[in-house]
């Protein structure tokens, strides 16, 4: 008898475990709490209407294996590729705009819409036969051991209370986001190690609209970042020319500017020439007032699973901070990972859940601590001459030594499919080697410039570091290999 | 107008907190989900018909101030005093049972039966007459801005549904355990750090009967262990002159057991004398097969409260293992501090609550972490010849240099009411000490036994080392003092 599986939650990471799902023949009940996004009548998700994502590699090479042979082109049609990061900071009183590659080889990132991917995904749900898609329900009770299930038809909204109907199921599939109540019902049936952390930075989201002209209003193949330590703005390019542009600050920051009311000026002295040029003054103050400030929060959990009943994906197994562009590309990841494992065992889907816990809590327990960790090196480390150094010195060692199997943790983590767990051993490894050769090489650079700035020009001295730097990295490759 | 002040839970800590209240003439309704404990007809909390705790210096110090004057002596008239460890080894294949006091100055900790204690609550709220006590009802929503709940009368079991009605209220607190409704509720009003772990140990408890003469079985003015590192068996004393006790194992420990079915066998090896000195070999199958294997779960979260509407306290806000004895002592001490800051801010409780939770938190935290800590010590450290060393000279440095201020960690967290912060960074300042002296000593210790070896005795040569301990301790104290 064909097994029924029901997934909770139809956004981009639950549509596509229904996609899998689907392609493997299950029943599929899909089972989502607002309404259809599709629906034009529909307030969007949040305040703005726009959510803008980063997919990656990860994610893309989810899309892909899905057996679906189009999705991932479909998806990737609506993308917008960023080279690197543009920061824009003062530097001596003057505004600079500093590029900087995300990828040596020139691979990118792709700035999309969330509503956009999420439509696509529903698209193909829709067009399948064994797919039964059902919005406005609200799940107010699981038991993982008998298989049922008890979900609300929200009639007229979210919060009213409506009729209640059970659903027996095979297999669950919670992918409803990190307030979860999938997660919250399993919890009852597994005892389970969480934690959640609310950290001290809001966010508050501002709409940038096209230029009179009608072409985006700065550079657009960048993910632009201005970088003030405690608070950090970044802007996002768009399909239809606009930026998605976001504020991080601490609560007490953003209280101190509710109470001064002084945005503009805040703007003006942190944020060099994000007024005019992207937003104006009164625009500024409008949205600054009118968009919500939003809390941040970082989850993490284990087991993922009860039994061979059910099992949670995404924002509800592990939420975590915006801050290295991979929540959804590690929620889309975990679908993949998971049909892995249950293509292993085909019989005993108990085993494959056991398995993909174990294997998926490291994982996603290293990408939820490097996102906390990258606000740093977004809002700080990239306007210091150290942080640039050694990302040239690693950008070289990958360059021209590719048989050393240097990468650096960030291109690993955005343009490969390692574990991530496995990337930050890797990392660290690389990191002990590299400290060594920035040392090294600091050192031997000054020699060496001060030896060539005598006898030859700055080429010159340019290629003397460069050998040196070789040299040890060669060196180092045993280490590494080691 | 009189304020109302909803508790809900009816254990030792919600019942304390709704006396405290009520002697502050609060309008105070109490809501428990159980049934009136002090009924016969009542099922126990739990499978067996005792969990005991240890009460001791901040718990009977939380009683007394709750401005009831016969309250904390009520309750201790059914304490059971423990003096210190028994420790029951094998040493050279020979069964050892090896006394360490508490307290150098001879304070003790008090067994006592949590139904009792309860009891003994309940009835002192019972006679208070601005104090509604309800039992059997269930929380089943918070409004903590509008300050009304949701309540169902659950008229024949805790499972069954029943009527739900609405109750207003000017503060809420949460006293209702691990689990906390009152918590679920509040953690949708206030962003939350929330952290739940469960240990990998499950303990099962035993019931160990009088001896034929009506007596107690083994010494009762002990807490006596059974120290085998990844598992431990414990026994405290109760006034009927039973005891409970407790076998803490792993997971995959007890799993092994339940395969083998050698559980007498397992006893034997691990824990000498307790078959059959308190239990038959039939005996312990029975209760072994028959009690819980149940799970140990540790809670830590922050901030406590919303506005001025709502708190949590004791396990709500902070379950902790049980190997530090503190659980429930520290529950106990919340209600102490709550009201002091209540006290403190009669017309703003925002502010007390906020100040509650700033100071509460670290303390909660540190006990949180220290009970989790213990395991080792009560587990393994106990028997080891390093450790009796340094609880020597620390019961030395303390009985023979007062001025020093000396004090274990233990006997701070246990016979004073410091901040528990403020225990761990006074232990942490003297561990530094200690270890150096320690570490003298040791290398003196050898020395002096070695030149009084030759030519006095045995006497001579302790002396000789307590000599010198008091010289390095003397110079010590200056360091402790800055």
């Amino acid at each position: 008898m064909t097994q029924k599986v029901i997934v909770v939650g139809a956004g981009p990471v639950g549509s596509l475990a229904a996609l899998y799902a689907a392609v493997r023949g299950f029943e599929v009940e899909v089972y989502e709490l607002r309404a259809d996004l599709r629906d034009p009548s529909t307030k969007p998700l949040n305040f703005s209407n726009s959510i803008n994502l980063a997919l990656s590699e990860r994610g893309i090479h989810s899309l892909r294996q899905s057996g679906l042979p189009d999705l991932a082109d479909a998806v990737l049609a609506e993308t917008f590729p960023m080279h690197g990061r543009m920061i824009h900071v003062r530097k001596n009183g003057e505004y600079v705009r500093q590029p900087q590659k995300y990828d040596a080889r020139g691979r990118s990132l792709l700035a999309m819409d969330r509503t956009g991917l999420n439509s696509t995904l529903l698209d193909y749900l829709e067009a399948m036969p064994n797919v039964k898609l059902v919005f406005n329900h609200k799940l107010v009770g699981v038991d993982f051991q008998k298989k049922v299930s008890w979900f609300e038809h929200r009639t007229k909204s979210i919060e009213e209370q409506g009729d209640e109907f059970e659903i027996s199921f095979d297999f669950m599939i919670g992918a409803d986001g990190a307030h979860s109540a999938v997660r919250y019902h399993l919890m009852k049936f597994v005892p389970m190690s969480f934690q959640q952390e609310y950290i001290d930075k809001l966010w508050c989201q501002f709409h940038v609209p096209p230029a009179p002209n009608g072409d985006f209003r700065i550079p657009p193949n960048y993910l632009h970042i201005w970088p003030q330590d405690e608070s950090m703005f970044i802007a996002l390019p768009n399909i239809d020319k606009t930026f998605t542009s976001t504020l991080f600050l601490t609560r007490s920051g953003f209280e101190q500017l509710d109470a001064s009311g002084k945005v503009v000026e805040y703007f003006d002295q942190r944020f060099p020439g994000v007024v005019p040029d992207l937003i104006t003054e009164d625009d500024l103050r409008k949205q600054y007032t009118a968009n919500q400030h939003l809390p941040l929060i970082s989850i993490k959990c284990t087991p993922y699973h009860y039994g061979d009943s059910g099992v949670i994906l995404g924002d509800a197994a592990h939420a975590m901070v915006p801050f290295y562009g991979q929540g959804m590309n590690a929620g889309l990841e975990d679908v993949r990972v998971l049909f892995e494992f249950l293509d292993k065992y085909p019989t005993d889907r108990s085993k494959a859940l056991d398995e993909y816990t174990m294997e998926r809590t490291p994982d996603a327990q290293t990408i939820n601590d490097l996102a906390l960790g990258n606000y740093r090196e977004m809002a700080s480390d990239v306007k210091k001459p150290l942080y640039l150094l050694r990302k040239w010195i690693e950008e070289q060692l990958y360059l021209y030594i590719p048989s050393a199997g240097w990468a650096t943790q960030y291109s690993r983590v955005t343009f490969s499919n390692m574990r991530y767990s496995e990337v930050q051993q890797a990392a660290h490894k690389q990191a002990k080697i590299l400290n060594g050769v920035v040392g090294i090489t600091l050192a031997s650079a000054i020699g060496t410039a001060f030896w060539f700035a005598r006898s030859g020009g700055v080429q010159q001295a340019k290629m003397g570091i460069f050998r040196s730097i070789c040299v040890i990295a060669q060196k180092m490759q045993r280490l590494l290999e080691s």
